[in-house]
């Protein structure tokens, strides 16, 4: 099969834009095979993925041909081969269930993504059997007194690797509010609750305490305001008084993978946006 | 709040499509505040559903102005006033969840309808407390034998009230294959089944007896092969096995009324369309 | 079918409490048809729910037989006849779907209960078709002033009906803390978040302006602390980027009255308990 | 913390059996922290689990102790300690997300299992970084001319690593009427549908083709009668016309991997009978 091409824009809404857009790739003998549009009332913010057939053109020739559109409109915008594999970077701390289950997808192509490096707090664990030895593993230890430094290392690894996303697979250290804007819309975490209840530390344990019938997990786009970024999937799953807070913790792993999984695949397929305070999610 | 209009459309799909009709409409100054579309690969076929602002045009002007588009592509085609109310016939036979649930959310604004007749082959139980005494209730028995005649007399009713969508809200008896293909396309079911688990009578008794651990129920257009017309929403609960078949009945109940009136609600929005066995229905 | 009666019972866990309870029970040859228990090990709680056949006894007989044992160990209990339908007072605001989806449960027997009373601050609406005349309805408007005189008036109310149960179905006003107190254990709220998210007032509106992707609904008995009583049921669906605050308070109304109808089940089939700040729940 | 042990039992229901079994383990000073039971009114079989601090005694003592009892009201039952793991093995084919995902989560202590070996049809794959090398892989092909040469390995293999359970996790064999009849009771399968529905083969296909609105998955124990034994777990999830079988290939292999893991942790904490067709499940 041909390759397809996505792109995707954002813009003030004004009318005559899917006209011009849709015209404008008619003219190129591109056929639409999908196209997805979202007109937020609210803030008159218009949003539109659209994948298409190049009919022969290269990506850069499409890309020329629509840049005088998007400079017109205001938009934001970006063009891209579907068949090119996003490249990531995955951080963990100890609990690695986020970790070993993006690295599966991977493997079985359900995640179109090329993870170029792995980065922890701690060290290799010896029983880290699903670790694909190929995947560099940088070891980056971090205290209050380190971070800056640290997070150096880290930046300087995220520009070497030309990682377009960066996934919190539980790594369970605070970025600084520079490296948080830094990051901003390209970096998604998951947070171990049903956000915006038990934000902070040990949110199992305070739904234990509180007694709710559910739990649930988040992932979200990091912001420099902890645990408040716009959130890009949410999903829970019900419990019972006969769960103590250890229990709700193993359960909960199974949330955070599914939920944290859905957020990439979104992401590098080229279907979020962040809006506001809020984000658009088109279908899969 | 100005009207809006609803198009919806299908046809072969052709490059070129989506910006004839978008540079129809830009070109009426029509804003487009709503569009869905679906390409469907395995058959060629383009499903759209545009939402758009009139700019003081009205419902004749934007149609007769579409028409030559509709007859170049050879689109099945409609546009009406989104705020016109559908005009709904609902049936039922004695459970009647399905119908109170219908016609408190009419009361409510959910459903933007009118029923304009209720038929049941029982007379109106004197606990039908609910029941709004200005809607018409027509008690239409039916046996084996008198069916063609009680058919002829549904059939006349639907022609008289001008009912553009007939809902079986739980009624229990099967339509002659004359009267399914008459309606086909306007005609909803809801099947306290989850299909096409479960098929003919009894099915929560069917489903306790094979001791799932799901119950669902289905609604879909009628077609005249029993059971298997094109599905349009389903859902399900969990059961237990401390459940007899009783309490399945009554639990479905809950699953029955929320999945029906899903579907009442796609339709009457102009939100789905059969396409061959399966459907396509786009978001609310 | 002959009655059943249901035993239920709260005191420290100690060994030998099971063995005590079904020996009297065989003693009597009453046989246990179901029974559920749980030992929270986090206070040395035990629980215990027992429907049992009672051979011959009368409610009395049997109740003074396990007298003494109750004393024993202290236990918290209550022994009924599980035909006996609860007696139970609803309260409401403007928004009606969750009274009538309460009287309409109650009506085909799914919720065992006599509903003695609707008590709202608005005026019955001459569009309430669905609530049933031989209910008497009370209008006890309510303003800051005159709160502790309408609360005198339904503390009254609650003494003559013999309500055992208040059910707050979306009531809009918040109870005073001695009103609170003196319900406590007896008194349903359902709160339209899910809890502890979105506390205060118009939580659809909180959760549209904060971007979740769920939204959900909470049963849980009302204490002195608003919002914060120990948690019955609770649910959630999903929503998308399209709709808007007033969507989900549409959307809303069905989690709402499903949670709402499961914990005042719960409460009248003697499944609940209050467990500090939490409760336990077996199942129906 | 010291252990406990789990006693299970099944047996036809008379009064006083909960009286004699507590009153034994009391008078042998043992606490029960945790039971669950049912009568199935339908066959009028009794079914109990109860945790027990044993108080010093041995496994030994506490069996002893209590087989009379059991002798006396012709029990099925088992006593066994609930700290040791149980002996499994697994068996696969291409498709190894389930194997993935059972070893992780027993790798993490989600399922307290010894994996004693894994069986495939084909040979291990290169790209199987996940799979513990401890654990021994078998490759032992099959044909329709070598099947029974080859079931007999396999029975020797379960034999000699004294399984006792056997988890088919997509192993696309089917096995021969007499294996199955042997492994009864112990062996469980993960089927791709949401049984009844689509039974056979490429469920996926079928679901697609049936235009169905949720896919599902479904775990039960092996009987002779292929797709047809009782059923321990199912889960569904939501898809739309967007998606093809492909694609639900892909999606559904979450709900499978899920709904396995939940039905082999149930097996293996003793929390499931087969009774007739169906399945008692207590909560875990």
């Amino acid at each position: 099969m041909s390759s397809q091409f996505v792109l995707t824009l954002s813009c003030d809404d004004r009318v005559g834009i899917v006209a011009r857009v849709s015209s404008l790739l008619a003219g190129l003998d591109c056929n639409i095979t999908d196209a997805q549009q979202f007109d937020d009332a609210s803030n008159n913010r218009f949003f539109m993925r659209i994948v298409l057939e190049p009919a022969g053109h290269t990506l850069d020739e499409v890309r020329t041909a629509f840049a005088p559109i998007a400079g017109e409109y205001g938009m934001a915008w970006k063009m891209r081969d579907r068949d090119a594999p996003a490249r990531v970077l995955i951080m963990v701390s100890k609990f690695d269930h986020c970790l070993v289950d993006l690295l599966y997808r991977k493997r079985i192509g359900e995640l179109n993504m090329e993870v170029v490096a792995i980065v922890s707090n701690h060290p290799r664990a010896a029983d880290h059997v699903p670790m694909d030895p190929a995947i560099p593993y940088h070891h980056l230890p971090v205290t209050r007194d380190t971070k800056p430094a640290q997070e150096a290392q880290l930046r300087q690894l995220i520009e070497e690797t030309g990682a377009e996303l960066v996934v919190l697979a539980r790594y369970m250290q605070v970025l600084s509010d520079e490296m948080a804007a830094w990051l901003s819309g390209r970096c998604i975490n998951i947070h171990h609750s049903f956000l915006p209840g038990f934000k902070g530390a040990k949110p199992y344990h305070q739904a234990y305490d509180r007694g709710v019938k559910m739990i649930g997990a988040t992932s979200h786009y990091v912001t420099g305001d902890l645990d408040e970024g716009p959130i890009i999937a949410q999903d829970v799953m019900a419990i019972t008084h006969r769960e103590r807070a250890e229990d709700l913790v193993a359960k909960g792993r199974d949330v955070e993978r599914r939920v944290l999984a859905r957020a990439v695949k979104a992401h590098i397929e080229d279907r979020v946006w962040m809006n506001g305070s809020r984000t658009v999610v088109f279908d899969g």
